[in-house]
């Protein structure tokens, strides 16, 4: 959370934190700036002190409401150091910094975050690191620091995420209404009402209009993948497939409020009018595991033991998983879960690798989505809810969605 | 221009890019990948070769499209480096890319682009840096390489720039209909059709509507913003203001391809009803500056000049600019334009700034959008059309809509 700021900067002896940006939508300041809309803002935190930000000054209005104390860029006249430097736009910055810097007092280990183009991130941080004797630069590669306090939801965060829910679970309740409002032809196929064979495209465009009318954006696409599409886990669907009765349909939508806040992510499997014997039984395989991983969540206990049991799980049903083979393309291939938030993916990571060292805490928010998957025999099953561990550690699912595999034709 | 890639990598000394990404929509990684849609590709390029991608292979029905070589992550094996390394996943990182460098040959001076966190990206390169002696990194910070190439826009670009253009268009066209369909109260304020009074924010729903039926996105928001809210250049409107006749109204957007592709950016300042004489004397001025510039543009011409004549322009007729106050709040406070393609805001950039060298050129596309501003006073001005360079060096427009400010309202 948020307040932990402080507390995990004296843990990893940082002195200060500098948050930057020229990217829309960057993690790290929208967390800063409680998603007040900011594009060029930079955020300054010293261990034990509250944030200062400095802005652009056409973004006043919008800062006002950070209740930061707020300064303009402009007081650090970056075109002047501009044009002494030379129009050498690294040296103007390094100079610019050391302005900022002086100016609120920053010293000591400083740690820098936000997206940046990485060769860019590279050329400013070894020039302020050498020309700045007064900081050093703390390079975080693995668990840094604003991802360990993003991790840890507040209520405030926790209200978002669950009308986020809300919303996205009721465009997965008006697509199936729009798939069974569709004639079914003497092929199974779906027909539009102007006699066209209604396709994966036109759902697709559907469903695009479903999400702007809940007032969200999508802004990594979904996936709505038909027959051997939806035994491709990352397969979006190909636009031109016709929608056909007894296919495995996969929807995974993972929108996010609208401006580039937090994210929803959910999945349902579907098929539409009947579902063939094989494809039922994988659904109830994976029904079955998704019951079985909720039915056991427990606090502190490692995310990786979860990963293994649904491997075991699914092993003992007889599917091939990727703890066999990294490299699998059927059977069990992806990992379980993941966190979400202000990324469609972030920790607490579910993945069985060494270097996954998360347990289960008071605050997470993350996916539960096993799935089984056989594109050359043209079907694929996904189920993902999401998972809440409120204060009192109790397991709360903000997916409110019944299991249905087929969805009935008229 | 792509085929470019090479020839820049010569000049610069370049044995080798490589360009990743862990972020939806980043720019370099889309523009080697033309919008194959991938998420977690690692693109590598030897002078002189073609490029090859490294992709998940969940991934690899969209990566075949591309007609690169092709390479499975898996191959490289990072699993078992992260077990070797104990769960450290920098050391591991840095043996995975020695993996594939080796395995690719590459060597010599290597460039680092696409979005990352810049501490972890700060890290990572230090590291490999450190650790692998056949490579050299190569900081680039200003105007690097694939900037440079994105900046001159090829046939293909240009046509789906000027098709945004042409939906971008339709949906300044169907808001302003919206507008006008409106009836209005005995205050001048516009009624809806419940009776409520109709608000900026009821106009920012219709228009989110009207850019998801347009089938595009515009995942850096929209500016329409009234009254004092317009005198600010960056202010996205007050949600609960009503709307109100006799009002300036700076409508600025700025939609992209479905799925992160190719951005577009217009400006229309409008009143409805009629206008105030001192707002229709400011838009007279800002119309009369837009036609000035679009007039005078050369190819081989530096940008900065523009900034500058602006500046003449407005500063003869009055008014205050940000070349005795870079720091002003009022009068004309920003740049002239800037490049658009994969980024709204990309090279050129027409800054009057001593790192600003760029000079106008065949394939640029770039706004022009000179605009004056008067918060206190409560009103805004600005007009915005993109415009392309032909390979003739001759200068179209690629927004096809009227400059005028009243909407005439029933």
């Amino acid at each position: 959370m948020r307040e932990d700021l402080s507390r995990l900067m004296a843990e990893r002896n940082l002195d200060a934190i500098v948050v930057s940006d020229k990217v829309h939508g960057n993690p790290p300041l929208t967390y800063l700036t409680k998603g007040a809309g900011l594009t060029q803002a930079l955020i300054i935190q010293k261990r034990g002190a509250a944030p200062q930000a400095i802005i652009n000054p056409m973004e006043r209005e919008e800062a006002a409401v950070l209740g930061y104390p707020l300064t303009l860029s402009s007081r650090y006249k970056y075109h002047d150091l501009l044009r002494e430097h030379d129009g050498d736009a690294l040296r103007a910055t390094v100079a610019y910094y050391a302005r900022i810097f002086e100016d609120l007092g920053v010293q000591g280990r400083v740690g820098f975050y936000g997206l940046a183009d990485q060769g860019q991130a590279y050329a400013l941080l070894t020039a302020l690191e050498e020309s700045l004797s007064e900081i050093h630069v703390v390079a975080e590669f693995q668990d840094d620091l604003i991802s360990a306090a993003r991790t840890t939801k507040d209520t405030a965060e926790v209200a978002r995420i669950r009308e986020m829910g809300r919303r996205t679970a009721e465009i997965v309740r008006q697509t199936e209404a729009f798939l069974r409002e569709h004639a079914v032809d003497d092929e199974e196929r779906l027909r539009r009402t102007d006699g066209e064979i209604l396709t994966v495209g036109d759902v697709h465009a559907h469903i695009r209009r479903l999400v702007a009318l809940q007032g969200l954006e999508d802004p990594e696409g979904f996936i709505f993948a038909t027959g051997r599409d939806s035994g491709i886990p990352h397969s979006k669907g190909a636009l031109e497939t016709p929608m056909h009765l007894g296919e495995s349909i996969v929807f995974d939508i993972f929108p996010c409020e609208a401006g580039g806040g937090y994210f929803f992510d959910m999945t349902r499997t579907f098929c539409l009018g009947y579902a063939p014997d094989k494809l039922q039984r994988l659904y109830d395989d994976v029904f079955a595991c998704t019951r079985h991983i909720i039915a056991n969540l427990k606090v502190d206990t490692p995310t990786r033991r979860y990963q293994q049991m649904t491997c075991a799980f699914f092993r003992e049903r007889g599917y091939a998983t990727v703890e066999e083979d990294a490299s699998a393309l059927s059977g069990y291939i992806h990992s379980l879960g993941h966190g979400v938030g202000l990324e469609l993916h972030e920790t607490p990571m579910f993945r069985d690798t060494p270097d996954n060292t998360a347990q289960i805490a008071p605050g997470h928010v993350f996916t539960v989505e096993p799935g089984l998957y056989y594109p050359d025999k043209g079907m694929g099953c996904r189920i993902e809810d999401v998972i809440y561990v409120d204060p009192d550690g109790n397991f709360q699912n903000l997916t409110d969605y019944p299991y249905q595999l087929v969805i009935p034709m008229a």
